[in-house]
């Protein structure tokens, strides 16, 4: 695969994984520089029922997707030609260490868009830090993940 | 309602929340010491197919749960009589106000079951320490969550 | 005292702290939205003396004091006019709760600059972000802190 | 060096790093499954001075050079025989890459021991919980270190 290809076929991977397409994911930017994770509002994505608001769980998820996304595009961006079933094999070795998020408001919305950049970027550890707003630009989260990706 | 009736109307509360429906959530033990949250494999809650391992963001998401509910059972345990309308507005001012999350090993297994139990017990905030185990034994996650409950 | 005595009797109270002054801090820069915290390098402050960089604590100290400051200077902003006696008792209600430092490259340089702004405020709690660069505005760690206000 | 002269070697390197001098520390107990590091109360190691508490970067510090310890060792402990210019590079490969402190208690007390324990041994990472407390055994604060160990 060229670089070109790759990015696409990693946004691919991730809009199918399982419990993405649970929660609704779509990959709708991917570059070298950023990513942007949405999803729409659902009411099987609900926690309290009372206040009608994201399970803390979902936005740790996306939160998480986003974060990992930009650490493998950070750990592929130096191979200018990889074989598919190589980066698949590298795909798995690649996992999230740790990750905290930060509550900031209600998880309330119509649609919520997950947002994440690199700041520490090796050749076998990236760190991402990773925003939640929903689709009135009120920021409801963030976070800050440690990805294994060598 | 009386002190004995808390933790059982807390427990079910959790049990319904409809994205713990979704990841198939059931309260197993809750007393004043520790909770259990177990839960069934399921392919829905897969992240890479090619792994066959659980979503980082599940993992995250029960540890979340465990650790909310010690930290409601901490703040709740003063009162000797509380109206079940006062507790469910007590209910809805408690969030989570960070987590951390640090993957061990690959989620495999049966069952999981994930427990925690309270570290600092503030009437403000409340700390707990949260791990992740399958039916082996063996040891996927843990976190550290620290919650506003006053 | 009046609103604009306080921040100034804030960031002198914290360069006096003992333990700042054996970091050599200074308080640099303070006003409601944001705090630079300043330190020049010092032998006294390393920790493998191989590599001859900062010592992690170093970091993860002068991080802390400048997000304690930002939550600190965020839950004073509703006051108009408050006695001293009654600033220093909250003062020593205040306290962090929680903080992760990350750490990005070698603390190298001959100056360095921490830097801080809220990024949740609340009557009890408030959030948040750190930075540290050297003279070179080269970025060296950062940190996400929570402390109790209230 | 053999494997038993490891450990004392690594013991002594910490005790002389500068600031873990100006700390006042002291590794007190050492082997594969733990660490001990203690230092008594000095009044420079005071934050705010009408509470005469340590200072949270001294905690901080402290629970970040316990958890390193514990990761070196980890990751030293597959050696058989090993040149000391070699234990000696590798130390200066090895870091923190991001760590958590959870305040439990304020930090008063004659004399302080932060112990640390391995929860994740990996080739290239390893993660450690670590707790202080004081003389009186009492509960000061906790972490989670990550650590880049090869």
């Amino acid at each position: 695969m060229q670089p070109e290809q790759l990015l696409p076929f990693i946004a691919e991977t991730f809009n199918q994984m399982p419990f993405n397409r649970v929660l609704g994911l779509q990959v709708t930017r991917f570059d070298q520089q950023q990513v942007e994770v949405s999803f729409p509002w659902s009411a099987q994505l609900v926690g309290n029922p009372l206040q009608q608001i994201l399970h803390g769980g979902v936005i740790a998820s996306v939160l998480d997707v986003a974060g990992g996304m930009m650490a493998v595009a950070s750990a592929l961006e130096r191979f200018t030609d990889i074989e598919q079933s190589e980066l698949i094999a590298r795909f798995g070795k690649m996992s999230t260490i740790d990750i905290r998020t930060d509550y900031l408001r209600p998880g309330r919305g119509e649609r919520f868009i997950a947002s994440a950049h690199v700041i520490r970027s090796g050749n076998k550890v990236a760190v991402c830090r990773m925003e939640l707003h929903n689709e009135q630009n009120l920021h409801i989260a963030l976070g800050t993940g440690t990805y294994l990706v060598g």
